[in-house]
């Protein structure tokens, strides 16, 4: 297992964690005062959300590129199935693909795909992660066309219903499997850290497949299961053991902190929520 | 699979469903009305919590016989570890026995365990399942002895910190092959819905182990994890798939209905609120 007690250089920034901090609230950093801010306080990487990016990619990745930052990837396509996924389904084709043109542009090196919920008029998950594996099918040659990794994220099963149909690890591998491409698969303690069976899917999903591992905790209490993530070391994930299933793995790329947290993190100064983040990765992760 | 279409004695409820209609809200049912009302209207079961018991046990349980109806099962013992279990331990086991004498006194088949989220000082689940081992081995031969069936609840993983750190049927099962007494398992469509091993891991359960078998649906749009709860029907499980695979198991027992629902079923009256159970129980059940 990789030491982090004094090197930080494998962390990555994901933008939520500054919340209302980026452009438009609070402090207002643009994309790149942030990349700014992450280079000059030593991370590794910065992942993007689109709407912050709008038709600026190609600058903001040169912006990332002259100082030395590695775009880590863009959060998100569009939402494939479930109440929530743009209608009809080739506007969501569409708009996936225009969310490829964006990791494209940035230069990131992997996309984020958020499957969406159970697909209206249908029961369980089954029916949706097939049309899920149908989508992604569909657009993984014009992503490798581009040079872009589509990676999918299995999310906590409170979302089942209609965020993500697809909940864990095993049913990634599985869908994966089903894919006649290349699709990776990005793990998330906050989504994964109750289950027993990941270090056995982490080793399944394998070095290939890792293309991504996402740091938060799990408050006790979470009061929101959108907006009260926990910064690392206050929760009840076990953030050693995790990393080190998700290293015997085979994984040794960036580790993304991603902390959505309305109520705490994000009334904070940006600097101090990063060098809390450091402190973290350093010490708890 | 039963065929319920004209037949509705499986069925029994959980006294939650009604929730401020009991004792002391609402229309404020006792038990014995609930008892009566159920009764009636042609259930099989009844399911009460300790608080609307309070030790009037052995005469609420005789009025349940009279009428010819079963108290299918008691919730619940307290949390055995996690931040919500009593301090210290040794009252944790007194109110664990307390409740399995209620139990008999009732005449209930079944007591139902929740077991609490994450001990706190510790992390992820491991120790904690550890724990709550040790203290259901030490409960298991004072249950058999008053011949009260304990059974093991598998609670959604969005409980994991603080109300259940046993997330899992798969999890169920790992903790009853380490108890070396019987107990048993119940299954909550809301806690496993997602779960794509669910069917082996009820066959790995078996007749044996299934001791209960509960209703509600997981709307799509859930706004509260504890109280949003819907009726069957409803939301998105995938309700028949989930008990064919109960009954493929060797569960020809109750379906308990239990839904929490403080912003829609909850304000009812509760003859209403039995009645549509009814009716989806034979319909989409």
């Amino acid at each position: 297992m990789r030491d982090f007690s004094h090197d930080h250089s494998a962390l990555a920034l994901n933008t939520a964690t500054l919340g209302h901090n980026v452009e438009g609230h609070g402090a207002g950093w643009s994309p790149e005062q942030v990349i700014d801010a992450c280079a000059e306080m030593g991370l590794g990487g910065v992942v993007f959300w689109r709407r912050e990016i709008g038709n600026r990619a190609t600058q903001i990745g040169a912006h990332a590129q002259n100082v030395g930052l590695k775009v880590a990837g863009l959060c998100r396509t569009p939402f494939l199935v479930g109440p929530l996924a743009p209608q009809p389904r080739q506007a969501m084709l569409d708009d996936f693909e225009a969310s490829i043109d964006m990791a494209a542009g940035l230069g990131a090196e992997v996309l984020t795909i958020v499957v969406g919920g159970v697909e209206p008029g249908t029961k369980g998950i089954k029916a949706s992660l097939e049309r899920v594996a149908d989508a992604v099918a569909r657009m993984a040659p014009v992503a490798a066309a581009r040079d872009v990794k589509l990676a999918l994220e299995p999310l906590h099963p409170v979302y089942g219903g209609n965020r993500s149909c697809l909940v864990t690890l095993k049913d990634a591998n599985d869908l994966c499997d089903l894919i006649d491409h290349a699709v990776g698969i990005v793990v998330d303690v906050y989504h994964v850290w109750w289950d027993t069976t990941l270090a056995d899917e982490l080793k399944r999903a394998g070095k290939d497949r890792l293309l991504g591992y996402h740091l938060c905790d799990w408050l006790a209490d979470t009061s929101d299961v959108l907006l009260d993530r926990g910064m690392m070391g206050d929760g009840v994930a076990d953030l050693k053991a995790i990393r080190q299933a998700v290293e015997a793995a085979g994984y040794q790329g960036l580790c993304e902190v991603e902390i959505f947290s309305a109520r705490n993190w994000w009334k904070r100064p940006p600097h101090e929520v990063l060098q809390t983040c450091i402190e973290r990765f350093r010490s708890v992760c």
